[in-house]
């Protein structure tokens, strides 16, 4: 599955077989998040993630920074 | 600051100094969610955190399983 | 590769691709840990994992929740 | 408490309510070691967490690399 913009940003959902892989999914994505000094707003429930990403900063659009974190966070999974 | 109950959800947003505080406070509630089998919806962006509890199995409304996890939360803060 | 008995503990290594894999995998020891009130002895360096399993409350000896805890370690691998 | 340098390690020991808050501790450490490319020897046992900082690339000896990621830690306790 890819990537949609939309509403100027960046989206995916990701599911995992439960809570615990949902959530070293996570931390795994904020430490790259943390790295980069751009943070996702992002939705958990149970084994499901949706990450939005936008670069505030450039005034809620998306941008390269989204793209390079988005690669970041596809390489986890 | 106190829960609201609101369209069947006990809803809660926390504001912390950066994200580091944020997903280490997020890390606690994994833990305690985890150990009570009682998962939130919730939403980061940064230094923000938005905590939505209901009960999935009791029909998606507030039971006594999500005060007793707001009341774990509260402990944290 | 096997958990080890050995002066009274459960021992087993584990080494990831980096030190983001390998803290991933202590997030999901940490979430099983306080779930079963039962906490490791661990040394985490990089991408490497050390874990040493016994029961303080029988007198730092392996008892079968230490049994427990390393079969719960061992799905997450 | 301070760092003490020894056998050419920077060491500090923390102490914590429960394996929760220092799990939480370690959680934050994870994502400033990450984003210095830094990272620590550390060993965990429930509420207890003891760092011992050099440096790799150098030779195992104590550096300003040690030095900076210790200020970092000392900042979140």
């Amino acid at each position: 599955m890819e990537w949609i913009e939309e509403n100027n940003r960046l989206k995916k959902n990701f599911k995992f077989t439960n809570f615990s892989e949902a959530f070293a999914f996570m931390t795994r994505v904020a430490l790259i998040a943390e790295k980069m000094d751009h943070h996702p707003y992002w939705v958990n429930v149970y084994n499901s993630v949706s990450i939005e990403l936008s670069t505030h900063d450039a005034g809620d659009v998306v941008t390269e920074k989204d793209r390079e974190l988005a690669k970041g966070i596809d390489l986890l999974v």
